[in-house]
């Protein structure tokens, strides 16, 4: 294979199901192997109030419960992770779902607590690059969900912007890889107040210069990072995009 | 390979980890490849109701409404699919855990509402047995849980046993197979009231007879009637039998 895609959504895209489902045709219409990796949206949270519980950030950081977990694997390896493959499937693409246990896809540590005790969150420490070539190459489109595991029997809950680069990253090696952030703005904006005032291009060094002025918007900051981290791992263009331009649109990131 | 184990449990045995973590462990601890197909326990009915909605049940069957369909999606393929994946992973065997969507590994069709409309209920028309032979070849044991869907996009509910049956047909060309059945007693009891009546053997000849007279549990008979299903179409042996004795214990289903 040429190339292949590794797009992330999440978010409020995956709860607009008409916004969803032209993205998913889209994939499912073009010739590329391609990897779509999903978040969760707000439907966990809600799911977990019902249950009595209450999600709590530290540091507008997630804290994942015993109770959060429980959700977090039956939302998003469940619910949404196989809403998505079954509509795949229905696009005549076959697609395969994995939570980072199936396979070993991806493997985590439980983060240590150490300034804050942020539960059962888990650090990727591998990808398998062989099983997702392996899947790609038997025709399967993979579909990864924000579960890892931490090879001793332990799911944890793990950001889907960082699995998104994991993978990307792991499959440098083998073939041509394109990153793709998809959310519902333009792109990576100046002014977050202001829609027009979109980077089509983003250096490394102006990052750095801006993120000293605190200009971003503070939720960007963490997929700005790992997207970056990507780039410097030789993935062959990552663009932080909307979902209707998300081929060669939005916000360009270089060294 | 020279032969694979089926191996389909569910109900009770899910709802007690030392039980159900000693046979994944015997399992894997095994050279033999296996399929393992995985129903609900009792969590996805308590989960039903945490979310506003009362389990419904006609002549035994249940009903899957919009809403028992979400859960079971959470439930089979999120919870208890990926725990049973991820303790496989912690005890050295790799495996990955499949509903029907993912590779299109159980295809259904919505079953028509005639006499009673029973919902989200998928019958299945098909078993890709190509995508478990290939991942069984790469090492992993697939876990099956009773999510299948219709290949337009739906996912629909299906019986455990009925998966666990179709998934053993479709291998017969392939390699010699042995489904088991598992579950909380320690076979098919003549009298259902008493566990020493147990059958180490039955003929279809005698299950015909013997139902002719409602000798059995009424649970039971689905449960035989896929077993019987399994053994007509080639399966090298069929047992239905209890955790602690699955390999050769039980009853032993003849034609």
């Amino acid at each position: 294979m040429d190339r292949i895609w590794v797009v992330k959504t999440g978010g409020q895209l995956l709860e607009t199901p008409d916004q969803w489902q032209r993205l998913l045709m889209d994939l499912a219409n073009r010739p590329d192997p391609f990897i779509l990796v999903h978040g969760g949206g707000n439907y966990a949270s809600t799911l977990t109030r019902a249950l009595g519980g209450e999600p709590r950030m530290i540091n507008g950081r997630r804290i994942t419960t015993d109770l959060d977990l429980q959700v977090a694997i039956m939302v998003y390896a469940g619910l949404i992770n196989k809403k998505l493959v079954a509509f795949l499937q229905g696009c005549n693409r076959p697609a395969i779902g994995l939570s980072g246990a199936d396979g070993n896809a991806v493997q985590s540590i439980k983060r240590r607590a150490e300034e804050h005790d942020f539960g059962w969150v888990g650090d990727i420490i591998s990808v398998n690059a062989a099983l997702f070539l392996q899947l790609i190459q038997m025709g399967y489109s993979p579909v990864c969900c924000a579960i890892t595991h931490d090879g001793g029997g332990q799911l944890l809950n793990t950001n889907a912007d960082t699995i998104a680069a994991a993978i990307a990253k792991a499959l440098v090696p083998h073939v041509s890889v394109h990153l793709r952030y998809l959310f519902d703005k333009p792109g990576v904006l100046y002014n977050s107040n202001d829609v027009s005032s979109m980077l089509p291009n983003l250096s490394h060094a102006d990052y750095i210069k801006a993120k000293e002025t605190n200009i971003f918007h503070t939720g960007m900051l963490p997929k700005l990072q790992n997207a970056f981290d990507a780039v410097q791992s030789g993935v062959a263009s990552v663009r932080i995009t909307n979902p209707e331009n998300w081929v060669d649109g939005g916000t360009l990131l270089s060294l």
